[in-house]
C-alpha cells in the first residue's frame, strides 16, 4: 500500500525516524548505566512497545490498568503503572494483569497502598510499590522529607508490597535554558538528600526512577537515578522542538491531510480539527499555530473546529487547490494519537506497518 | 447496575435531561413549522440518534462518511454528509451508504461536486447536494451573491446529482447579547436576498439549512430558514451554558472522576485529565476552567495533564478525600463524548443504558 491510497485524515508514523528515535535513546541509557522503561502513553500500541523493549527497555510503563491490559501484548517482563490505582474492580483487573507480568505501582498515599495491598493479599500476589514525590510539579507525589519517609515506612509495613524505592515526574522542567538548568540543579541536589534520608530510617532503595522527554538528555547529570521513563520521544512532536528535545528532523509523526476547501481567499480548510490533532496548544511559545505545515511552513494553522483546520496561507510558500494533500506536524502527539484508531508505519512512500492503537480510550 | 459500580473516568448522560432537551427542540421546530436534522456529531451514537428520529427527526446529520456508515444504525430516512468529501475510495464509500437511505452532501466547490458527481454516475445512485454558503463564520462556503449563484448553477448541471437547495452554519453567533441580536438580523436579512438571487437565475430551492444550537431558538426569526441542524442539544455543555443556550440543569452529560491524590495542600488530583476532557477552553468567558464540579462549584478545575486533572480546593464547599467520586460538567461535550468507548444512561443512581460510542474516531 502507498501513501497515496490512505485516506485522510491519517496519522503516519516515519519508521526510519522511529527507528532512530528508539536507538538514540536506547543507546544513551546503556551509555550511562540508566535503567530505559519507556512510558507508552505516547504510542498506546504493542507493536511500538515490542520494538522499546527490544532496543533494550528493561520494562514499560502505563497510566491506567486498561493500558497494562493492552500492553501485556508486547510481552514486557514488568509493567510500571505510574499511576495510583483506586476501586476495587479496577484492583481487580489489575490482580489478572500481575499473574501474567510483573508489576510495580507508583503512588502517593496509605489509602491507596492499603486498598492494592488488600488486593494483592486477596490474589495471593506480590506488588512492587513506588513512593511519588513531587519534586516541583505539583502534581502528585508527597513532599520530600518527613512525609516521604511516612509513606516510604507505611508502604513497606504493607502485606503483599514490595517496597522498591521513589518515583517523580520532572514535568516542570520544559526548558534548556538558564531555568531549566536551576531546575536540574536543584532536582540533583534533591535526590541524594531523599535517599539519605530513606537509608537513616533504614528503607532500601532500589529504584530511583524519573524522566521526562524535555529532560531526558541530563538524566545521568542526576546523582542516584537509576531510571528514566521517557514517553513523547519515541514519536516526539512540536512541543518536544519548542523545548529543545529534539529538531524537527526527529519528528515521526505526522498527519496527512486534505484540502477540502479554498472559498476563502488567504485561507485553506482541511479536514482535521481537534477531534484529529486534539486542542493542546503549543508550549514555551507564544506562536498561536496547531502545527507545523511540512510543504509550507509559511502557512499559520491558527484555528479548529472538530473537523476543521482552518490555515492562514497569506505567507505560504504554496498555492493549494481543493484536493491537495499536506503534512501536519501536531503541537502533541500524545493526545493526537489517541484520537486515531491506527496509525500508519511508513517508509518513504511505502506504507509498511498498519498499526491499531490498542490503548486508545482505555481511560479505566 | 448502579452508578456506584462503574469505573472512573465514566461520561454518564442523565436519561431525563436527555429526554427533556430532546423534547423541548422538537417541540420548538414543530412549532415553528422548521425541519430538524440533529448533527450527530456530538453523540456519535446510534441509539441516540434513533431517539432523534423518533421525536420528531426527519433526517440526521453528519460530518464524515465514516460517521454516516455508523448512523445508518439508527435506521435514518436520509443522511445529511456536512462536509465536501473528497477522495475516490471516500467516495465509493458513500456510495454504499446511499444504496441503503437517501444522501445528500454540503460542497462549496465544483471540484467536489464533479468527483461526487462522477461517483454517483459510476454508482448509478442520485445524490442531493447543497451550496454551502460562508454567512460569517469565514470557515468553509462560497460568498453570498454572483459566486453562490455559480455554484449552484454549476451543480444544477453535474448528472446524477440533485440541487436542493443551500446551507450555512452561523457558528459566529456564539451569544444572546447586542451582538449576537445584531448577527441575526443581518443573516435575517441576508437569507431572502440570496433566495432572490437563486430565483431569478431559475434555480428551485428547497431546502435552506442553518441552525447551530447557540441560535437555536432563533431560528424562527430567519425568513426563508426551513431546516436546522443543531447538534450540542442534546447533550449539553458549560460552554453552552456560557453562550445563553441553556442553563446548567440542561445539561445531560457529565463525566465520574475518581479524587487520586490529596497529596498538595489546597489542591485534588482526579483520574481524567485532556485524554477525558479534551483540552477544550472556555468560550465567551475569561474563566480559566476545564469544568464544572457539581459537588462543588467554587473548585476550580485549572489544568490538566493527560490523565491527571488538577483541581484548586481552596474555595471548595467540600473536603475532598483520595476515593471520593465527583462529577464534572465538561466544556465541551463533543469532543468529550469523541474519547470515550462508553457512554452511560443514568436515571438517578441506577444505569439504564450503555451506549457504544459507535462514531467515535470515525475521521474518515
Amino acid at each position: 500500500m502507498h501513501v497515496a491510497d490512505l485516506e485522510t485524515p491519517a496519522l503516519l508514523i516515519d519508521l526510519d525516524i522511529l527507528e532512530h528515535n528508539l536507538r538514540r535513546v536506547a543507546d544513551y541509557t546503556q551509555a550511562h548505566g540508566l535503567r530505559l522503561r519507556p512510558h507508552t502513553k505516547t504510542h498506546k500500541t504493542p507493536a511500538v512497545g515490542r520494538r522499546q523493549l527490544d532496543v533494550g527497555a528493561v520494562g514499560l510503563t502505563v497510566a491506567k490498568v486498561g493500558e497494562a491490559e493492552v500492553m501485556l501484548g508486547a510481552q514486557p517482563p514488568d509493567l510500571l503503572v505510574a499511576y495510583p490505582v483506586i476501586g476495587a474492580s479496577k484492583l481487580e483487573r489489575l490482580m489478572k494483569v500481575a499473574r501474567k507480568t510483573r508489576v510495580t505501582v507508583a503512588l502517593d498515599s496509605l489509602f491507596a497502598g492499603r486498598q492494592l495491598s488488600d488486593a494483592a493479599r486477596a490474589a495471593q500476589v506480590e506488588i512492587g510499590v513506588l513512593a511519588e514525590v513531587d519534586v516541583g510539579l505539583g502534581r502528585v507525589g508527597v513532599s520530600p522529607g518527613d512525609e516521604l519517609v511516612q509513606l516510604a515506612q507505611g508502604l513497606q509495613r504493607l502485606p503483599n508490597l514490595r517496597f522498591e524505592g521513589i518515583t517523580f515526574y520532572p514535568g516542570h522542567i520544559k526548558d534548556h535554558g538558564e531555568q531549566g538548568r536551576q531546575q536540574l540543579a536543584r532536582l540533583g541536589e534533591l535526590i541524594p538528600c531523599m535517599l539519605a534520608d530513606l537509608r537513616r530510617a533504614g528503607l532500601p532503595v532500589n529504584v530511583v526512577s524519573g524522566g521526562s522527554t524535555p529532560s531526558l538528555y541530563h538524566s545521568h547529570e542526576l546523582p542516584g537515578l537509576n531510571e528514566i521513563r521517557p514517553g513523547t520521544y519515541v514519536y516526539n512532536d512540536l512541543n518536544t522542538v519548542r523545548s529543545g528535545g529534539c529538531t524537527l528532523d526527529g519528528c515521526a509523526a505526522s498527519i496527512l491531510l486534505t484540502v477540502v476547501s479554498t472559498a476563502r481567499p488567504g485561507q485553506i480548510i482541511i479536514d482535521g480539527g481537534s477531534k484529529t490533532f486534539s486542542s493542546d496548544r503549543s508550549v514555551n511559545s507564544s506562536e498561536n499555530s496547531f502545527g507545523y505545515l511540512v510543504e509550507a511552513p509559511g502557512a499559520v494553522f491558527h484555528k479548529m473546529n472538530e473537523e476543521h483546520g482552518y490555515v492562514d496561507v497569506t505567507r505560504a510558500e504554496h498555492n493549494f487547490r481543493v484536493g491537495d494533500r499536506i503534512h501536519i506536524i501536531p503541537n502533541h502527539v500524545c493526545v493526537a494519537v489517541n484520537l486515531h484508531e491506527r496509525v500508519y508505519g511508513v517508509r518513504g512512500e511505502e506504507v509498511e506497518e498498519v498499526w491499531t492503537v490498542e490503548g486508545r480510550g482505555k481511560l479505566q
